[in-house]
């Protein structure tokens, strides 16, 4: 089996969010809960970027985590020795190859780029430490431009590429194909893949990378990262839930709730409701046909188990959407038995009062209990 | 150029969200932004779901929009028959194929789908009005059973076969391949793709189905939907403006950020951070490289144009990761001009201010002007 690795990127991309900020003691924590997630690589920033990045980065390498730590630096010796100085297991380099990063980032042209990176690569290796070389905005790079700098970092020693969707403008088959293109050419070499989400497919691309030959994919806790972010930790396990299970083998899938949930709350953001598993309402039922369904079997309407998550599913009743066989069902957990016409009724009643707003289940429990009170002993004197 | 519609499901999918709730005016409201955002179909509920959304489906057919107003209707002679005594232009059917539904949900075998379905259709189409009948769950469902199934309703006049992935089980892939069998088997039918979030591959799911062959594409402001939703409008126009911009043509883009925040506004959502074109960080640049490359020329990590919608883009200084390019570029709009050296002394400060916490834009901005008037002065004596 082909082996997969999954970097987070939380603490550096994932910090590049709009308004973030980690403590020293949130960046440590992260690193902890990832690490029991299972991810194979904590990516972290560049020592050099500041005095209390440096101090997190020293901190998170003495953890003895399972996870590598690598820190994603610059191709400029004060970086890579910045870098090197901390207990980092690795480096992961990066360097803009399209013409638009060529032009107004940088101003180098490819063989500066090489000169740069390549001495730097040997440095690396020579000091016993992993390296990645990433052209970053591989997916505007010219094709020739790419494979002549990796034809170059790889001769120097780097032990992976990273092909990173820096703007979010790629397609899943792009992505594939270039990946495969790369993963031919060069053997035994590592291949990364980092997809941001500008056009919302950053999950998509990322499992295309890995169908296309990648052997490391980047995530951050739901998905936070520059702009609109990258592909979220969590739509990443789905999808390797679903279509490659074997791969979740080494992971706690019952600890990503808890890295998810903690990272919201150190950016003080909720879990977005689109988030795959650990949104608010992953689990929750709500139109009548599906509740119906679920409540019988949930494999109806559910193609991940909530279990597995540590998770519960909700079947939602108060709304106007709701259907008899949930109701019932309500009715009978808060101890209320109710034949086939008394369920039409109540049902009947439900749905007119969330008919003129949303109901909590608190609001829905409250109902039916009047309800029976109220009406059901009047109509059928019981 | 094959044509291609983009149904909107916000009314009915959308309030299928757990909590979601929409007034009579809000259903109305979210019907004319949409109409003036430029989408082909708007589906509301079926009308039979409660009084009040009758009436909001009444409104909404009496408002005279451009687009088609559709009602998602079960396979039932009551359900028809309210929603064909409504103004709808059409009904958009759809009945459980695959054997979970069938085992979980209604129970019928194929053929009962089928003798269900056929006498609905043609009394639709007799009526005049458009018919679309969807397999939920059509991913799930065997393949004999999905053609005999559309088989029969083409047959019987439905003008549009819809292929809904209704458990976010589908990959692009599968998506692709099987829309295209279909659009090979079904020439002249219309083939419409609804794609729930599950695995967070909504959006890429839904182009997949386009590149396949579909004409219609079903999307929800935000993605909102059961569970954690489907595809966003904001994302297939991303994808839409990036690989195919002639299908914009007819559409004001600029009304997308309205349509956004009126429907975040209505469920007391924020947008989230992930949304393509409205998350509040969509177009805000962070990092330093990132932040110079943008000011010398935006193209370099924008695929999207902010204007094109509406929008501004955003600089943003107050980070660990900020750089002199950037901070020299705001000292410069809050009219303090600083030669190179002053510049990187100021990063530095403003480097270690934020490395200590979060900083807004005021705040950045009263630190520059404190820094240049406490210190700036004193250093480099003007």
């Amino acid at each position: 089996m082909r082996t997969l690795h999954v970097l987070d990127t939380t603490l550096r991309e994932g910090e590049q969010l709009t308004g973030a900020y980690f403590t020293l003691e949130q960046r440590v924590q992260i690193a902890r809960l990832l690490d029991a997630v299972g991810v194979s690589f904590i990516e972290v920033p560049s020592p050099i970027a500041s005095a209390e990045t440096r101090r997190a980065v020293q901190e998170i390498c003495g953890l003895q985590l399972r996870a590598r730590v690598v820190a994603h630096v610059r191709c400029a010796e004060a970086d890579v020795q910045a870098a090197l100085e901390t207990g980092v297991d690795g480096l992961n380099l990066f360097y803009g190859t399209s013409p638009e990063l060529r032009s107004f980032s940088h101003g180098k042209r490819i063989e500066q780029i090489i000169s740069d990176a390549v001495p730097l690569i040997r440095q690396i290796r020579a000091a016993g430490r992993y390296v990645r070389f990433s052209a970053e905005d591989a997916f505007r790079s010219d094709l020739v431009d790419l494979l002549t700098t990796f034809d170059a970092v790889v001769e120097a020693g780097a032990q992976r590429i990273g092909l990173p969707d820096t703007v979010g403008v790629a397609t899943p088959r792009q992505v594939e194909s270039l990946v495969r293109l790369c993963a031919e050419r060069y053997p035994g070499v590592g291949i990364e893949f980092h997809g941001h989400n500008d056009t919302g497919c950053a999950v998509a691309n990322t499992v295309a990378a890995f169908e296309g030959g990648a052997d490391c994919l980047d995530v951050t806790v739901l998905g936070i990262g520059e702009r609109n972010g990258i592909a979220s930790l969590s739509g990443l396990i789905a999808q390797l839930y679903i279509h490659y299970p074997e791969r979740l083998a080494t992971y706690d899938l019952t600890r990503l709730p808890e890295v998810d949930r903690y990272v919201a709350e150190c950016l003080h953001l909720s879990i977005p409701f689109n988030n795959p598993i650990t949104a608010p309402g992953a689990f929750t039922h709500r139109a009548g046909i599906h509740t119906k369904a679920v409540l019988r079997n949930p494999r109806a309407y559910e193609i991940l188990d909530p279990q597995d998550f540590g998770l519960a599913r909700n079947v939602e009743v108060g709304s106007r959407y709701t259907g008899r066989y949930a109701v019932g069902h309500r009715a009978a957990a808060l101890g209320i038995e109710l034949n086939a016409d008394e369920i039409v009724h109540l049902t009947q009643a439900l749905k007119e009062r969330a008919d003129t707003g949303a109901m909590s289940q608190d609001e829905v429990d409250t109902f039916i209990l009047n309800w029976y009170q109220e009406k059901g002993n009047l109509v059928w004197e019981r």
